[in-house]
């Protein structure tokens, strides 16, 4: 493969160009790290975006329906559909996936599908990565779109500019059950499925729980009444507030099935990006995840080099009869492998 | 710390002796690598039960309920409930831990509880490394339950000699759904909650799934008639069968709640660690385990020795602004790095 005539075809959008660099660098087969660092200086133009939230909250759809505004704005969009999910759920993802597709007949449009293989702590860079090859590409809008299973909500934090965290009435007892550390990391907040009972009370809950964690319990609460109103319209239950240098993050009410609120989320997404932009968060998110990078990307290296470049596996391999017979144990060889690895003994 | 008296402790079965221990290790503070060593040789006495399934099949309620059992036949069992799970559904998770530490009133059992933190590579790590404390302190069964998210279900196969894949006739289409490698992992099934409709449908659709994976469709399906029977007095379905050197999975019907065919269920259990004793399965299990687990130790101590012990991390944040600026990129830092490893210039 002429990785420099792939990285030119890439800049000039060509789509077959785009599968052909993303399969590389999906499977992570040779070259692809070459591909990565070549197309590294034309990455940083997109709005990334991640949308997460537990299962049946309708991430997919809204997720569509945001494809089919940015389109009819005449914006380009890409989505990255992330599947961390239990191997026990195949059958309802598969559905959300097939739907999606409506949406795809469009050259302004890519949407890519990754599974988890191998540990998710490896999906989570391949999915930078991908969305790096896309952002390369000159997509303006990258929506990735996670389940947010075990630690996965942060990962998508740490690889989106803005993170949309989608609830919906039926979430149980609410936010109570929030695991800590899921409120923090949202940019904003999509009530979804808003004309069923109990949307204003979750909206509520949610501005209460900030403000608390805001030491502020009732500021950013609004008056009940006129909330039902706002739902009913599907716009921002609550004004996206710039508070000086601070962000609030908006609840905005959404039927996405009916593209109910749809152009308001994609509103205050966009103001938080002007946000990130002027208020120098995004430098600070970007040098963050730049260096978050960088050390997975070494890490991945290190492994590389330990099992492809070094006899580390043929040591553990002539160890393993002591192991099992208890003369020694995996602690002890891996001490032996290290002290090589340190002298450069092994390599 | 006095770790040969922690060891010494353990050995004995003094139970403070055996929290300390499990915290050692689950935090992987110092030491906790000399004790996994120290212990190492007395590992391997325990039979180690993976239970997997969907949220919602009751896996819970099972290991209850064979805790009892193991319990009223005079057998010590430790129980460890991993919780990959999204972050969203923390409310019910919490509620399966309460109702399970009504078993734990009892010096027989020991109930451990581990979140997800960090990766979950490193949490199917310091799990197995938690079970061989569990082990060494004598228990002689450790039941590690886990919902089986992402690739935990090849995990809990990966650290357990007997793997129960738990399901309900609502599994909703049955066990189409299920992804591929998930059949595959169990060494026995529990259809549970089978006095509701379904149940027998599921237990025929697995075994034909079983006999057709196995090339021969119907040889090991039951006739229909009698299976009623066999179901609602919760024995196995389909009596497990060791056929010459292979093992046919079990499929049996159980009601946790009541305890119906727990004792069935463990019996079968039973049954796989004698075969696994006999057909030298458990010593070639047992081997890959500890080849995978050495892989995995060299990894850890791999990632110490770069983040810790070099100046990898300043390297990283020296080349930063030259990463921002797009002068170089992460995969140009991570080249130079890994030099520097190789030729252990940066120890």
């Amino acid at each position: 493969m002429n990785l420099e005539q792939l990285v030119a075809d890439l800049s000039e959008g060509r789509s077959a160009s785009l599968a052909r660099a993303i399969s590389l660098v999906e499977n992570q087969r040779p070259g692809f790290e070459r591909l990565l660092a070549a197309i590294h200086s034309s990455t940083g133009r997109a709005h990334r975006i991640g949308i997460t939230g537990p299962p049946g909250a309708g991430k997919s759809t809204i997720t569509q329906s945001l494809v089919r505004h940015y389109r009819a704005q005449g914006r380009t969009v890409a989505v990255v559909a992330v599947d961390p999910t239990s191997p026990f759920t195949g059958g309802a993802l598969l559905g959300d996936r097939i739907r999606m597709e409506s949406v795809a007949l469009d050259d302004g449009v890519f949407i890519r599908s990754m599974a988890t293989r191998g540990s998710l702590g490896g999906l989570a860079t391949s999915t930078r990565e991908v969305a790096d090859v896309l952002d390369a590409a000159g997509f303006e809008r990258i929506i990735v779109e996670t389940v947010g299973v075990g630690q996965s909500e942060l990962d998508v934090s740490r690889l989106a500019d803005t993170t949309v965290l989608v609830l919906v009435p039926e979430s149980g007892d609410g936010i109570q059950t929030l695991k800590s550390g899921i409120m923090e990391i949202a940019d904003a907040y999509a009530v979804n499925k808003a004309d069923r009972p109990g949307a204003d009370k979750l909206a509520r809950e949610i501005e209460i729980t900030l403000g608390i964690r805001r030491g502020n319990a009732f500021r950013h609460v609004p008056a009940h009444h006129g909330f039902r109103a706002r739902a009913a319209r599907g716009a921002a239950a609550h004004p996206a507030a710039s508070n000086g240098d601070a962000w609030v993050p908006p609840v905005v009410m959404t039927v996405a099935v009916k593209e109910d609120g749809i152009a308001g989320l994609a509103e205050a997404l966009d103001r938080h990006f002007a946000w990130l932009v002027s208020s120098g968060e995004l430098e600070q998110r970007r040098r963050r995840r730049t260096r978050d990078r960088t050390r997975e990307v070494v890490e991945r290296a290190a492994r590389r080099w330990i099992w492809d470049d070094t006899d580390t596996q043929q040591l553990i391999d002539a160890r393993l009869d002591d192991v099992m017979a208890g003369r020694t144990n995996p602690y002890e060889v891996a001490t032996e492998v290290l002290d090589g690895l340190r002298q450069g003994s092994t390599s």
